[in-house]
């Protein structure tokens, strides 16, 4: 299996090289051969080569099974005009490669319940997977630009969907819906919106075919409200780009485990990319603080979803849960006043862990 | 004063009645005399009247000095076509009164804190105001209809707005700003949107006049989960339409006291419109257990903003606390176990402290 690393800027290059040795580990013990090659993206792509997103990159992350991406960004490349701003290089990575559509699972932990700003009897228990569509709506849709009305400034961006693209994303969560808790919650803002009401209807329409998934439509601002009222509601959340950005980091703080979380970004006909939730987070660069579980479990849903290796996956996730139950934390999960372990330490106990456990 | 009041629909006749006695308590006691004319907005105007607006209601508004609304909606007409539905209505008058801005005051009340789903510590001492824009973005941008692309079904919708537009809400935030803790939060989404870039571009501009107030710019992601992890952060929370629906509704169950929370939506030229963050409820519609304390302190609001009666509106802020903090409560802020006291008998408790806390 060929695997296309870039590690991005900040933290992202220390958990991206824990992912990396986690997942020799896994090869190791199980006789697999994985292939990790390197490429730029962010500001160190901008730095290097004048670009946050160079064609060496996609082309690299086209011919590979399966990516593994760090976090972009940082406060150096802030001031530089839009087009040469990281984030850039993470739009158009999702556009050149189809990723469609983002997956991030939200589950509470035990081992680190106490770090969630919400009531222990709220959250306990709490898992859900929060699908967002990645490829349209306002953050692609044409025009987006300054304009005029009756000689005065004005500025348009524009939402815009084809019923196929929302058709898509709908489908696939009700698929994954299946293989949880069968249900589905459809997050629109269909009083309001038009492309919600398509949203709405596609929704009624896809449901047909999973008749043992059970679906229910939210609108947008209550489901901000019942994400935090009551987490334990939700099984798959399904919504459109914009609302998934707003709702998918709300959801993120729910455990208290944002340096937990993985994701993934499902492609329509290439190689799928999983990254961990949280950013680069360039003022703990280099400290060897950062907690690398987040791109670790990002691994683990590689190799479930991209090579079917659920075997595999599932030491991942084991040791990484061993790891934290024997008290080894990070500074961002541990408790205030506990001793913690750093970045390296953490990935050589999951490792350790993962080779321990063969039978 | 003449007073518009529009009780609408499920438990917003209730509450509305509540205000009203309130207010005639207030009367009362400072010797003013307010005049209570009523209008009917939302599903009891379609029954009545085929039209959630009817112009009976708009010229109603338009002469008075200020306009107390209950809530619309209901199932009865969730079935209806689009233009006929209640929250037509609500959209409509926001743009018949010209109510650009919508401030939703949250704060701590420590005798509903136990019904936060946030630990005590993060939410104790919370207190901010969210200002969302009410006339423009999405909610009112052309086009707003199915199309077809390469002969595909789409659909688009509208992020449209005039800098003038911009402007006006992000000046009034930085007025009510000076008037609190002199910090504005203007919440974006800069690093993907045109008219975010707009928004930040203005924000900075207006700061200018205001050099006391400090201006904080934050994502709307990140927005979302600070609202979580750390909502003593927060003064005033400055955003547009769309972000501020899902922000303020986000926002108001941090607290804990849904119930209780008041809204004022200003108008440019004309009356400001006063109402509760809750809906109609209308599984709870004349059962006597709805909590009329929001629609009680959104008259207090009315008070201070639309008469400048400062005196007065603490009068009713004092006496909502003095009862709740005395134990009675409706079911949805009582401790579990403890009795409650019911809509009409709240309402006549903060009438009697009203008038009992007459020097
Ligand atoms: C960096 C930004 C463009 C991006 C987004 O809004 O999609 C980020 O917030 C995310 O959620 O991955
Ligand atoms: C009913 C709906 C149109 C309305 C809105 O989205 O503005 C409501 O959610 C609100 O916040 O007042």
């Amino acid at each position: 299996k060929t695997i296309a690393v870039l590690p991005g800027d900040g933290i992202g290059k220390e958990v991206a090289g824990g992912a990396v040795s986690v997942l020799q580990a896994i090869g190791e013990r199980f006789g697999h051969q994985f292939t990790f090659t390197y490429g730029s993206i962010g500001g160190g792509a901008i730095d290097a080569l004048g670009t946050p997103l160079p064609e060496e990159t996609i082309e690299l992350c086209k011919k590979s099974d399966a990516v593994l991406l760090g976090a972009v960004g940082g406060p150096k490349w802030e001031t530089l005009p839009g087009h040469l701003r990281p984030e850039k290089g993470l739009l158009r990575i999702r556009k050149e490669l189809n990723l469609y559509a983002n997956l991030r699972p939200v589950s509470y932990y035990a081992a680190t319940a106490e770090n969630s700003p919400l009531r222990p009897e709220v959250i306990e228990g709490a898992d859900m997977l929060v699908v967002r569509e990645l490829t349209g709506g306002l953050y692609f849709g044409k025009p987006s630009e300054r304009t005029k009305t009756d000689g005065e400034d004005a500025v348009v961006d524009t939402l815009f969907y084809k019923k196929s693209e929302i058709e898509r994303i709908i489908r696939l969560a009700f698929e994954l819906a299946e293989q949880r808790s069968k249900k589905v919650t459809s997050v629109d803002k269909a009083n309001v919106l038009e492309s919600s009401r398509v949203w709405r209807e596609t929704a009624e329409e896809v449901a047909k075919d999973f008749p043992e998934v059970k679906l229910e439509h939210m609108l947008v601002d209550n489901a901000a409200m019942q994400l935090i009222k009551n987490p334990k509601h939700f099984d798959v959340l399904v919504t459109e780009n914009m609302f998934g950005d707003i709702l998918s980091d709300e959801a993120s703080v729910l455990t208290g485990s944002l340096g937990m979380l993985p994701s993934a970004s499902i492609s329509s006909d290439g190689a799928h990319l999983y990254e961990p939730i949280h950013g680069s987070a360039p003022d703990i660069e280099g400290k060897n603080i950062a907690n690398p579980v987040a791109m670790i479990l990002s691994a683990a849903m590689m190799l479930r979803t991209s090579f079917g290796l659920e075997e595999e996956a599932t030491a991942v996730e084991k040791a990484v849960e061993q790891v934290l139950e024997s008290g080894s934390k990070t500074a961002d999960i541990a408790k205030k006043g506990q001793p913690t372990v750093g970045t390296a330490e953490m990935i050589e106990e999951i490792k350790a862990t993962i080779l321990d456990n063969q039978a």
